[in-house]
């Protein structure tokens, strides 16, 4: 088997979700499947035909074994996995529908992935020809083993010249442990090439903000986030115009440091499922860099991509190329023969 | 356990409803619940953390305690249901999508609660303490005794002074034991604090229509059911516009004696469940006018309270207040952690 | 049993499609059900209270009994289908949504129709007394057999004067036997009283376009298309438009030789099962005429049944004439008690 | 469409069972199914190969129309069949496991069955060209108009010479309309040829106890009921071995006025669905009588169907004669290429 | 209400069950129950018609409430449950079948129920008026205060004259916050008037051995508890018999300081869900002895309920009393009408 | 990763079975999975953590991508899968029960297997480093091509010295090429080490009957067998006991040459999915074997292991090494926490 090219790092939870349109006090039993913020990439690029693997740590249980069979069924490598610690994370999810908000309840304290020992993951191996490396915000804010281990996986990225990316994705009811993403970020996004990060995010992780007047906000941020950190090449983010729980509508831009690039936007409706749908975005992304495709191309790939996964049960986009590119090109709705 | 604020009145049915979009030919199993116009009430109310109680009769079978149980499991007081008779009313329910109607199959007829004896309840009891109490139209329709039943209800609840409310809910292919509506109605309406009446309902139950040019035709009808109920202080409505059956948009209007109050309309798509949108909106009402608030929240608390039960599957709106809340402020489609 | 009205000929396929909105990796099971083109028009027929009767060939196997139960419990008369070779055609559905493009496998080649022999079945009794045969492009498109067969059937048709129609139904990659379209269609079309036929169809099966500079380009292909097929008395097709793979609109337009009649577009949104739409709206325009309403009702009410189509499982509509008449009055969204 | 050969006449029910092995209150959806005594035998008699029709009456909506197309896809023939009325009579199943008692409740009263015009059915017509007519002693304990109606079914085909079966089935609560089964039935037995009849049966309903001493009980009891009803020529019974509900035996005996026929005894382990047992015996033992079978060849016949029948979901036996007669020879757990 | 005579306490948590025999990795969904020791215990008792309350702590969301909706569906009054803490603890379980073991995955660390506060429970409010307390060996051995929680209700009920009993139950995979059972169990066991131990559990526990040379081994044993726990009147346990996964025989022997008294031994095949066996014969045996049978009559009813148990989907017995008795009675395999 | 031990070859099929106990005509839903003979070896030996690849040819469509998806799940080195050719191959099957035998329908003729082309497969490449390489007598009797692929195989693997097994498997009614399997199968087994070969297999497939007047028959024929292939080390099968579709037994019998090797019998009851018992055996035996365990040793494995496959749904075995021990000690019953 030929190397990976991109390698992801992240906790992978169990994920039950209740069937069709019920509400947790109705249903007798929950729609089961596995995922991660950085798993979802890791499938998504699979499909996409770009070798994967995710680095993780699940129970050494017939759920941890079931979550690898999961990544394996859809084409990632598992061959870095470490089996461990009490227990799988893992979420209820309610999914909304019309005027009904969806809910989450996280139940994924005292994971496997949480317990981790850093040096249980021999990152100069796990790289060894890897032509990518992504992180996102979530893993430093689950436990300080966690975070310990990213910073090494970075660094050891960044020694080997390898480009990374993160979804800084900030969550303030994450950060249990001690740190709080003000103190913790800063030194992991300083090894990123590219990172996903919107305005909140900026301001609350890092305490950037639009430079008063500028024309535009989030350029402004942007900039801002590349002096900060030098070695950013592109920062980009989806924009979500939100109808009601069944009808959103989804656009992106990107800062490459010279130009900002958008995509049009698209409407979502209805919702299939919107989970890992910035997920999705970011394996497009990543896709069309790892392809030398030019910025505009790869947002406009990224955003389809994203788009396409809301039609998607489950967390991770099962979208192939041929069907990204079609969404690009406009055609939707025909009956492939 | 401290008494219940609201008592409610009615027959529950078992619905069956054939899954997903599947017409009645196509359907192999039935979804089962069970429901009722006044029971709904009921149910949101506990969902709203008020104490409710709702009485009914049901047959002393696995059926009849299935019901029971459904009641309670959503926090209803079952004490006050008697069992005897014959049977469980019940109707079938095939959903309707897009342009395709949906279909009701009622098949209540000589149901332990058509059959109920009046005297059974004993409503000096069941309203010891009771803050409100409530019925519909329906029940007077199914039976003599239930007739009978529901005017001592109303008659011992005026006498305590506790409120009675009632959606008068003309439904023509009732009234099959002899009596019309309009001949049974008036006496019981006159008991009443709140109904929910639409124009058409006054025109076929009490033979009231607007008063020719007047400015609001429904404000006419209001005036002109006060000035013949004169116990009465609000009437109330919703109005259902119909895309397709699966949007519809609904507003509510309410007359207090003094102002037509008003609220806005809400688009609603997908439609999930239709059934018990009526109740939902009356129990918000409840809720509303229960815990003080002007009319203005009241109505507006009620009308999103119906269209968050247009996304929730069964009979009954199982929304807490703080999604409702929601909705009243325009918050829609967030995906709450 | 009186004899029936109208004879339908083609092959019937066992239709497995994957359950919700799953994709084909993500599928544990299947949903199984039977159709195909003609036979889904026999059997709305049914449905409108015509006596129809499917021809068809199934293998001598459990699916071969199963498919003739299912076309004989929907009304269809199956005493004419014939039993023998070795497998039953079938197809797999990925049903889109959304901007996800839904997707047919199909697994028909040497199928039971397929190989069928064009001797075993007797065209003079099968259409003893029927008032209509109705085939599609599809049939000579599978085997130099089921072309015989039908060339057959439409020359004792003609010869009987019993009116005929086709939906012409262009699919390039059927049509791998050793003959092309364009080579066996016209023999075809020339016993054909009326044909559903797109422009696209006209162009590709006959080399037939538009007279250049015609005020409306689908009156001239059909003018040209009776000049070359004299017994054609009417051509017609539907506009489908296209905003996503579950939003569609529909409309459609028919030629008599004298008037361009058209119909209002409806919109479809949801969608949920466009498998079959064309032929529910053949079925319905057979209806209308055989029903001898005039040219524009019977447009309508097959407009209108296509429209009720795509909101019901399977391939065929399940649609009565009153739900359909409903429709064309433009009643919309109640619920029928 | 050649005649049919046997014509049974009885109530259909709609039935809704929960599934698996969940109790009432742990169900929330129901199986459905349509069945009834008198049809499953037609039902098994249509896949063994022999015509029949089945002759009720069913509400005119869409759950009558449901049960009439199940009947018409297992190959019944449905002409007969009459609709109006109010309601379609129904039961609800629990099926038993282990120790654990399977459990029924009825909800029938008021059928369409039950409030039958006995002149709607023109037996003269629908016994035209019958070989045989079979009824059950739950249509003449359903209502006067039932009993009226089996009562001139019977009278018909006596005057026709065909041979008239009857399971005498004796329910103690039902026969609720005014007359007792000892009332009613001899009237109609006496137009029998062959019965169903337990020594209870006979004793509860004819008042006939096997004479003391006598051998064997009960061909005592049989030749009793042949002295007192000379037109019968077989009297027949299956044993039932109760284990558990998971587990039965079987076995038939047979008086046919000379000889008492036996067949060995079954085991049934684990039973999948025990209702119908009885009926698969009674269109067993008429398939083989009406095939020519010697009394002993349709006996083993009847059991062995009847054993099949409980390893078959649903009311009916859809086993066809070639599963059967694999059974009688002994041959089991085979799997079938 | 009238307050309850039974007070169980205990952890409840969800269940998590494959459905039909799919093991882990193959299964996409899970059936979703609640249940635990204790509250089992007390859900039967409601079915028998014993008010019945259970003491437990949810975590204040939506799977907390639905946890108590499932106990109040079922009848227990769930008035004294206190919410609060992180999480409910949850097991994933795979049925066993045959020779294939049924595997339990326990996910029970840092629940809501682990980390109570014993401050939290007002035991001299919650056994005001109680007839009987019930607790069991996993409580004291989840985390020092549901230990703590567990001896102050002992001494509450003690102090109150309240009969306690206790399933003692080893498990020695729990025990994990430094106490062992040896040193926890002996103080909260001297409270008990009767309690559930096998010889295994004695010896595990108490380090109490049969005599040497003793007639009957558990005798011996029972006596041995007795000296050292001179509150005890009554100890028990039941024998399993095991053939394979799905046949297990069961049966019962109690000592009560001058009997030993026995069942007969009832086979179980098929298993239908083991889980709650023991709480199934706990809470028979507290029937009997609450409604004043003599031992052998509440040890007879208690291992009869406990047979049903495995024939009952779910963690907790839903038999009736007239169930068991019929059970008792010898009466399997009718079908109740 | 480490090169495979075991390589398997041959096709795979979609297996699309009843759900529960449906008959085909009953189901508007199959059950779907891939399997076959070879493939399910693979899938067993992966779970016995050994590494194994699985040869074949899958359509380059989505159910091709699904079926490798499901072998690369269990841990199936896919690499060496080809893609083309007209469709899967697939089965229907509808599982048996009690009395009621199960049934298959075939439905495999033109796969992408039967057309593969021989060179297509690189077996130096494949077998490079290989432990083991299996077939069965499937492979040869579905087309010229898959028995030439086959034949070169087994050159390869005997000149790099690699052992080879086979499950003869004789079935009449494959081998519809031209070749039967008394001409093509001795020139493939000359090259096996060890092959499952029933007598029946023998005489049918070899013409070898065991010697008359032979202490042993079945040791009659693996002497003969070994005699006519010298290569031949072991001959083994399984006996069958058959007592209904429900409850088989099972027992295994072993030729080395020298000894003959006898298992205890095993009962099977349920019988959940017998499919693939025999390819547990055989994967079961290589386990052993490639242990180095001792001939009784991997045999009381191997027949353990199947009989543990009877209690897993689909076609391949599921158990861990360490559930097949637990068994082989006698183990059952117990619930693993």
């Amino acid at each position: 088997m030929s190397l990976p090219f991109v390698v992801t790092f992240g906790e992978v939870m169990l994920r039950l979700s209740t069937p069709g349109f019920a509400r947790f006090p109705q249903s007798g039993h929950f729609n089961a499947t596995y995922g991660g913020g950085e798993a979802n990439v890791a499938v998504s690029l699979a499909y996409f035909g770009l070798p994967a693997a995710h680095v993780t740590r699940f129970p050494d249980n017939d759920l941890g074994k079931a979550a690898t069979q999961l990544l394996r069924q859809h084409g990632v490598d598992t061959r870095h996995i470490r089996y461990g610690g009490d227990r799988l994370g893992l979420y209820f999810l309610e999914t909304g529908a019309a005027s009904r908000a969806g809910r989450i309840i996280y139940d994924r304290t005292h994971s496997a992935f949480a317990q981790l020992q850093p040096e249980a993951f021999d990152w100069e191996e796990i790289l060894e020809g890897a032509r990518w490396f992504h992180w996102t915000g979530i893993t430093p804010a689950i436990s300080e083993g966690a975070a310990r281990a990213c910073r090494e996986a970075i660094r050891v990225a960044n020694r080997r010249g390898i480009p990374v990316s993160a979804d800084v994705n900030y969550r303030r009811n994450l950060w249990q442990y001690g740190k709080t993403a003000a103190e913790a970020m800063p030194e992991l996004v300083e090894g990123c090439d590219l990172i996903v990060a919107s305005t909140n995010d900026a301001a609350e992780i890092f305490g950037i903000r639009p430079e008063p007047g500028a024309d535009d906000a989030y350029q402004s941020v942007c900039q801002r986030l590349m002096q900060r950190f030098p070695r950013l090449k592109r920062v980009t983010t989806t924009h979500r115009g939100v109808v009601s729980s069944s009808h959103n509508t989804l656009a992106a831009v990107l800062w490459n440091g010279r130009d900002l690039v958008r995509t049009v936007e698209y409407p979502i409706v209805p919702i299939v499922d919107r989970i890992g749908g910035g997920d999705a975005f970011l394996a497009g992304l990543l896709y069309g860099l790892l392809t030398d495709q030019h910025d505009q191309q790869a947002l406009d790939f990224a955003v389809a991509a994203s788009v396409l996964k809301h039609a998607i049960e489950g967390d991770a986009n099962l979208a192939t190329v041929a069907e990204v590119e079609s969404l690009v090109k406009g055609e939707v709705g025909r009956l492939v023969r």
